[in-house]
């Protein structure tokens, strides 16, 4: 599951102009830089302390620095050492809050992405992911030894490994940032093709791959929950992707390796949190009709006018919304979560409840991170200028460029002389082989 | 092992021409989106349900959509729940099929391409993998509660990890489809070279890692035969890399990295089947000659006029069959799987046993796959047309181009102006910053 | 950690300019697959062996080609089959020496850098691996049944996962190799600017997640200190990668993408002897002080002029020594290594213990590596001519050349008719679509 944030800058990085490359990959890095020390300061108390109150928020002191956690404690979630639970849970902040910069391609400081990586997890993720994720425990006499989040407890909505924290949660961040951004320049008028295909393949293979770590990983166990999650999680994906090229032939009449890309990453989004609750034949279901319908809603952005550059809104909101309310009709108590959906006789106790996770978790990260996005423009300013956009964010914002071919001789240089980074560029003259 | 399939996208994907990246590497994507859903509907039962008669073929309907498997089964092949075992098969079906995609590169319609997968693995690959990795299981008390394939139980043959069932079955089935769909236009005179070597590279890379997961995993469970098959399985592929090096070096004057890349992955075919029953001085043997047998199969198809694009026969036919019968020489008791070989005291005993059953997946796989590749010609046709084969099949059939580096400046446009996928392609002017 | 190595090949593959890309990656094929072979016949053996005296190196000969070593034994080092100890540890020969050839691109001749690679591995990794990695082991009475390594028994230095026997080895070995082979043709006066960043982020990527293997890997079971070393993995890195980039934002005004991925590997580095010996506050020290030291350390090539091409020595032997001198600093008696350093009360007592254990591994890998290089230089000689530096190694020593998109249309082609590989190459009269 560590490959998912390197995948997913690879994955981001080809979908981009060869001129913003870099800066759409260092969003991600530096995203999984950032997150990681937040992680271990504050950010596992946040959201794995002791409740504070109303399933709100963890008790931000009570794993300060994880002081007191590299002792062999197990925790009750299944055998792990706490530690290993705290990595574990580091690659989902690190991966929710690197979705959300497809939503603002080409276009945000690179400095003022970090501020609000920093801020958006710590106001925005870190107490949805104590809702979600943080169960409340109980020793062998029943008395609570541990208090958690609203979403995971009281209102027992099931998302096994983070439909509503990771992928409602970015895909409603990635709408509002967008809309505080505004559209790029030439947005829906001039091409803006991924300039490296291959690279997005590259991405959705390591993508794909780390996220079966992601939701196998999420029973904590190599048992049975574990294998039903891996399989359910192939399955979805094959027929998300089969769905998406289909609908693509029908309305274009070609399937796009861009389609099929994306239909990995819609049919993995959807079956998230609902890998532990469905039987193969559910996830089939899941993931045909993900694919289908992230390949319809990624048009819709030309339609109402909002620069979700990579389609962060089209498929992790979207997807995010197919697998988490499918719980409620195709769940089936034969899986390991063991609750029966509408359409198995389960009537609609589980699907109000997680249409309620969804919506909640949905409405809160849209209007903080609009709050936060405007703030941040505001005061320290977000995006680019316009002339800047145009040279390219790579060579304004970092001083490189992505690639330089010019030593293989051929017709003529493909990248520009952009100054390069690193000591050794400072000694340099421009002069060529 | 997940990462095998991707890695084989990326290592196919670099080996042809720029203008076909996109669809070399859909061609791998597609199998695995299609194969995984036909796996959980029915692939399981074909391969691993009960035996319908004489080893052939597991009983279809036994887990049609993997019904009743969601339990906490444990298999008795070794402690691992039975959905594990699936989800690791699985991966064993979809690389299967990818494979064979080398040996058609540039002039395959998509679809087509996609019906063969579906059918292929239906009538060739799941009856194969029952022949060979389907073990017939007896209960404490000897009774038999599951029969298996013929080649895993009356034959004996050993095959640990696919070099009949994956490698000898793909490379046949290359070399049938090669002569189907006929050689490229140009073959064998223009230069066909590969256009992005790093992409090689990194496909050789995943891939070598991944079949590690394939190799170790095949053991199914963390033991020594794990270890064994995995110490086995680097220093194999070390000695196939070095020969391969070796035999360009004196034949050509030059070390390349194709033949870096290609000897990795002839010598990972090589140990596959016999990891578990060779000592590591054996793998090293087994490794060295398939590296310098397939280095010198590959230009074979040269001589003989078949366009094995990316050296589907030279590499996996080959390679299947070296380490496939060289169990048979150099396999010994000492190994995990407790056979002598001929240069170990064991006779030919064993050694017929992995000639005949190398040579029954060889000539049902080509038989077959003739058969398969013409019914789809003269039907829906199988090649494209010349024309759209000059113009670039990715062009043609996938409206998309693998690269456009035009946004950096520099002289010109190293891409053509094809049409984008996606909405907003259908947005465009095609104005140029 | 199987994809360390193929990470380094495309971290290293992408720094260079376009026309040397494939010899930088076959420096580490190459040695993935020679060290592999060696590691099976003799290698293990001189590093694992019983020792022959005075803890400097093992027996060669106790396990010449891993004989007996297939039996089901358990090391006592924690329930592991020897036999995946043993491919484990071939792993960190291999990448070993492969960080070396970071040192000396663009300009080393193929066959002698294989020729070096096995010498070095027999004379300075093998019995370094010994001192540092080969625990004295007693039966349940006390009575010894193995005899170690001088580092790791006699003198008690920490290096959990390498931070002397891989980093300040292979930093100082890159060192002396970048003296024996002198400055590339216009060092320090001509751009020699990554020709491929996104090359670059993926090979850190694949490197970053190796490195949890590598590290967590290093507790040989998934226990605690497995969970431990992998958060402080995390962090270290985190903050390596957030300090980094903000030495060159101060410094020069941007944060690159190259600097987020030399930070990357700098905490990666920093972190390795230290991930067991430190709390997760003391792997943000860790990190954030190799961070910074290594961006600036860098630029000291261009001042004291030797030619330490992709920064070996800058972030290898910096990051190694700063992680593994810091232990005898934050240490903490709490972390699963149970020592407290100098800021926990523990004194200087393992402080001096790191350093003799730095410099002792510093002093014999530069001393034997300069002594190794000259040997090569003046028999079968090392570096290329000036005229096959300036046409391109790629071109002149593998007779390929990285990319080639000239299929794409557009302007022209961006890479010139070297000649290309396999036999097909020999085919072609360069005609072209």
């Amino acid at each position: 599951m560590l490959l998912m944030t390197p995948g997913l800058a690879l994955f981001y990085g080809g979908m981009v102009r060869a001129k913003s490359v870099l800066n759409m990959m260092m969003m991600s890095f530096g995203a999984l830089a950032l997150i990681s020390v937040l992680w271990v300061l504050y950010g596992y108390s946040f959201a794995f302390g002791d409740d504070v109150g109303f399933g709100l928020l963890g008790d931000p002191t009570e794993f300060f620095g994880l002081a007191g956690l590299m002792e062999d404690l197990t925790t009750e979630e299944g055998g792990l050492p706490t530690m290993a639970f705290v990595g574990f849970q580091a690659v989902f902040a690190i991966i929710t809050v690197a979705l959300i910069s497809g939503a603002i391609a080409d276009r945000a400081k690179f400095g003022s992405w970090m501020v609000f990586a920093g801020i958006w997890a710590t106001v925005v993720y870190f107490p949805v992911a104590h809702w979600v994720f943080d169960f409340t425990l109980t020793d062998d006499d029943g008395v609570v030894t541990h208090t958690g989040g609203w979403i995971a407890n009281n209102l027992a909505a099931i998302d096994f490994a983070g439909g509503t924290a990771v992928h409602i949660n970015a895909g409603a961040a990635g709408l509002a940032l967008a809309l505080v951004l505004g559209k790029r320049r030439g947005f829906g008028r001039d091409a803006m093709r991924p300039h490296n295909l291959p690279l997005v393949m590259i991405g959705a293979g390591l993508l794909w791959f780390g996220w079966f770590g992601f939701n196998a990983g999420s029973a904590l166990a190599a048992n049975n929950t574990a294998a039903v999650a891996w399989v359910n999680t192939l399955v979805a994906t094959g027929a998300a992707t089969l769905a998406w090229l289909l609908v693509e032939k029908m309305r274009d009449g070609h399937s796009t390796s861009l389609g099929g890309a994306s239909g990995v990453v819609a049919g993995l989004v959807a079956i998230t949190p609902a890998c532990s609750a469905v039987s193969p034949i559910g996830a089939i279901i899941v993931g045909a009709l993900a694919g289908a319908l992230c390949a319809l809603a990624v048009g819709l952005k030309f339609k109402l006018g909002y620069d979700d550059s990579l389609d962060v809104v089209g498929v992790h909101l979207v997807g995010g919304l197919v697998g988490t309310i499918m719980v409620g009709f195709v769940g089936t108590a034969a899986a390991p979560a063991g609750v029966d959906g509408l359409f198995y006789g389960g009537g609609v106790d589980q699907l109000w409840r997680q249409v309620v996770g969804a919506l909640a978790v949905l409405v809160f990260s849209f209007v903080l991170t609009l709050v936060i996005g405007f703030l941040i423009q505001k005061t320290i300013g977000f995006r680019l200028t316009e002339e800047d956009e145009v040279t390219g964010i790579d060579t304004v914002v970092h001083a490189e460029s992505g690639y330089d071919f010019a030593s293989l001789g051929g017709g003529g240089s493909t990248a520009p002389l952009g100054g390069q980074a690193r000591a050794e560029a400072r000694n340099t003259e421009g002069s060529r082989a």
